[in-house]
């Protein structure tokens, strides 16, 4: 059953609402004998960290990881490892501003999960979003850093390709790039472009979409499972439940439906003793498996729903109403989508590597 | 685990190979109660039947359903119900020709899984495209039917609305003209130029990709369930599991990246005593939870990858080669994708109707 | 979801009931590669198989398996293996007497689940026990004959060592012996004693209980998860899910509670470069995780409830009655479970022998 | 998949080991709109807490419960309600005793996990039995509170039945009882008399084995799920897998292998509107279903393996040795798994009665 959790042999399950106590998630199948500290997972967690540019929510979180079960001492070095058991990693919220909450107690904000958590469970944590919150994708990113120790030499990296209408010129594309500014965008004079349009944004308390492309190198061939286990089934899946997220395709995605059966077809020769593809509009996965390229995912974020202007609502009684939503948001949420991204596409990984080595051995 | 299942508490679990001697699915959780005979599937798997116009495969096959089991008398009228045990649904395979597969025994046909089956098990039924034949989801559409009566007033339709490069007309939608045309295309005029465009891709031994949209009315509120239960990252994966898809999207999808908070979050009013969406750029899903309006998915179909020109490929030896792909195969797959998007659409609607029920009452 | 599925990776999904067309199965999660066909597994059916002496039930059915999917011809030789895909092997049933069931239709007999299927479903297939008919067990058999082809040179053989109050010697255990009496006794003494026994049993329509133990062999240490994946929790699933089976123990079982820690536990010294432990009162299982020793389980089946002697019981319809159950029964279940135990807990060996493999590698 | 967490629509995953900073476990599934607070859960912490009396280990835990998520403020009153996200308990381990492991490290303590571990995983965290250890079974009780919660007017009871080879005499069965001795047993006569003799048993440095009777009533007719998801089976699966079980049976258990047809199955009689069964043998469940009669099940527990006698056994290097295993050890587990299986039986029941709900309404 997954009501909150992900995966099957190595399956995460998270838990907590933006301010309560604590968020996290317990990883559960991961091989023993994996080298694991605190800090290798931080890492990835202050990539997501809020308050780290001014395009991105100003709440102060640390984010510290903490590991509560699942790794022990191992016998031939200093450090610890890894046991096979499951691995609990605690964030405690520490930043939940006391604020008034008046104003969202009783009135649901058009675009948010307010409406519909409430017509299903007849109560809600209204607080920062509750469960609904995007401060749950940090219990993604760290079981993700456990996810990328799993998948060993496989390597999972991601971009933002396109902010509002604003898309990257993909000549320009340098991975490198993805750290030199705030938006993790490949793209050095897009990103320059996208700084001017998003404190534009901003400033006009208003919000705008991404589009997030995630890409993993090194994956093995015959990674997936028919029918209903599909890598990119799978994909679709982890990339469809990040926040906010509306849309997910792989490799020529949506514009291969234009392409003729000629364009489309990934064609195949020999290099050396391997087959190498001539073209990759399948995104390295053919009938649910990996082809060995390169796996490419590519996910629509939509606009924040927290914006300054008035919008028209209801409140719980059925009074219609406006609504301003105040408070710490990001302008552009798909931002920090990114790092959710590759996380949940190493956990994916994670999973089918482990379920294959069972099936196939 | 969900390598030939999908779903929890109404859940399928296909078999079959195209040219084996029989598909088939159990279905498993269907409520006990409800009326369900033969003719009650037939019709959904007729509407799916290959070679029933020029646009489709020409391989004949009855597709005639037998139930298995799971059905008993009603004692209160001469039909008859389930009876809450697992329903099999077996379809035998008739015509599967007799041709010489000596052409893709040892050769992998560019587009096609050949390559990553063979790599992923080191044997492959090669006949028809095995297990990833889209004869599979024959089942899917069998299953369906079930889950229709599953899920009582709710009512699911599919529609072509992009074939190859051609969209339609929006404002000439129109559902009843679905079933006035071999491509379920909701808008006349371009059903009428599909005509002329598919017969030259038909011709030419080519073929095209497609966009499916799939739209469920009725659907109560708080359907689906967080963080890793959520409707649209189940109907992600429902519809990416379909061969041949390579995107999914929820309500204004892709587009919404380019919209403005202010665009995108619809707001609310009250009709009555009901609230009201002034839009639905949510495809009725907020937080992975339905809202009470429409939803709306679409997904894309890549061109057929058995074409008559020749491609180059290289053969399970290594050798680079050259295949064409005869045969009896769909122009546009994305034309017999209709039924089966909205069956799926079914299936997860049923489970989550279920999974509902269970947690909340 | 559990409802009629077993396992995690090597994954049983059974169907049908006792007097609809067919019964059957599908194994999901097999390796590819293993050589498998009909002659394969009815052996097992036939050891199962109903008619075999006049200590079981005088239904005649072949038992006809036949493999629907999952196998294609293997290109080395001229056998066929499996591929990876799902395998549904189907049963027809033949031998459903067309017989007057209104004595049965509106009454529940004692010690049946006629009762609670009317209570869970408000309908039930009341022809020869429908799903809750011990003729579901021959997909167990079914699906254990591939099981035992999976786990490769661990063997599983089962014996009765109970019938009614009558014990077996553990002095005079033969395992060659089972083959050579119609209960699977391994105490020739005893099975000469219990014929005249059950003789007297049969002749009173009256039936009688029984213990099964099953015992596998060659199990490589280490199998097994902790804490809700546990082997010995496997197996008391696994048996307590057969038909009438009323308790199951591993090793010392319930004798355990009355020794010292001192007998107890097993000690351990090496023989050669092993481990050997000096005693068995583990079964093989420490913490849930298989030691390498011989794996014991035992299982108590209670007598059938289909008597010849009237019994006090009620009609749906509320009204006192009495009941006698004819028809063709077996006076002595537990001897046709014996073949059942052994395919049940070759299917958890398999399922921990992948999952083993998925997570430790 | 099951390593770590049971039960499906009420399912828990638990973490943590016996010395490291924390145990605990996510409840998921739980339905919104229940009361909930951290008193509610601490009253049956407290009862399986050690330390209690001179018969279990000496390890002082507060077993101090906190509530990380899942809960929010009632609208309606000043308590706190369940809001159908995640609930994550944690209980921190505080008196770790910071002794010196080197006799365990290295060395298999016969009976113990330690062997299987290590085979298994090739590392462990052998403080305290690690993972192994019974303090895993304080989180099935946190999460047994909120089962019983779920399961409203259904009430689990249960009693210790025999210690070592001392049974109880029912004739004087007293629930109230069971609050009155250090040993939850219901004859108050039996209660007297082990306390002698598990005085003796603690003295000497040795141990003994109990046998455990859980009864849950007022469980209505028609739980459970055919064929792999029978009540019965959960129950076995669930006691099973609580430390040192070694046997569960349910209602005449074992012993009815011994009875006729005739004296097992129970009769039925109207009383009133009701069905009343005249006996209950099948311990209130028939066909995997319950029957609404009290549902009895019993497992063994085997004596501790932690004894001062001195045993053989071998180094991680296979080096033959002797071991005494000192330390604070309960001289006979069972007691305390008096309200472990109670929570066990909670935990199978809240999950069928929204397994039941789902599929049936």
């Amino acid at each position: 059953m997954s009501h909150n959790s992900f995966g099957h042999l190595f399956r995460i399950t998270t838990f907590g609402e933006s301010h309560g106590p604590a968020i996290g998630c317990v990883v559960d199948g991961c091989p023993p004998g994996i080298a694991l500290k605190e800090t290798d997972i931080q890492g990835f967690l202050d990539k997501r960290r809020p308050g780290q540019s001014r395009f991105t929510t100003q709440r102060r979180e640390p984010d510290t990881v903490r590991i509560l079960s699942g790794v022990f001492e191992d016998g031939d070095t200093d450090g610890q490892i890894t046991t096979g058991t499951p691995i609990c990693l605690m964030i405690e919220n520490i930043d939940q501003r006391s604020k008034d909450y008046s104003d969202i107690k009783n009135t649901f904000r058009p675009g948010h999960a307010d409406f519909t958590y409430m017509e299903k469970y007849g109560v809600r944590d209204y607080r920062g979003g509750g469960r609904s919150s995007a401060r749950e994708t940090a219990s993604r990113v760290a079981a993700g850093a456990i996810a990328r120790k799993v998948i060993g030499d496989m390597t999972v990296r991601g971009a933002l390709v396109q902010v509002g209408p604003h898309g990257i010129d993909r000549e320009n594309w340098d991975w490198d790039e993805t750290d030199r500014n705030p938006f993790f965008c490949p793209d050095a004079k897009a990103a320059a472009e996208w700084e001017g349009y998003l404190d534009g944004v901003r400033k006009e308390g208003s919000s705008c979409g991404a589009v997030i492309e995630v890409v993993a190198s090194g994956v093995p061939a015959g990674l997936g499972a028919p029918i209903y286990g599909k890598l990119d089934q799978d994909f679709a899946s982890a990339m469809m439940s990040i926040n906010a997220v509306k849309g997910v395709e792989v490799g020529a995605g949506f514009a291969s439906a234009a392409l003729s059966g000629e364009e489309n077809a990934d064609e195949i020769r020999m290099e050396g003793d391997s087959p190498k593809f001539l073209s990759n509009n399948a995104g390295g996965v053919l009938g649910g498996l990996s082809t060995g390229q390169d796996v490419v995912v590519r996910f629509a974020v939509k606009p924040t729903s927290s914006i300054l202007t008035p919008r028209r609502t209801i409140t719980g009684d059925g009074e219609e109403t406006d609504i301003i939503t105040k408070g710490r948001h990001d302008p552009c949420v798909g931002i920090r989508a990114v790092p959710v991204g590759e996380a949940m596409m190493a956990i994916v990984l994670a999973d089918h590597l482990l379920r294959h080595r069972g099936q196939v051995g």
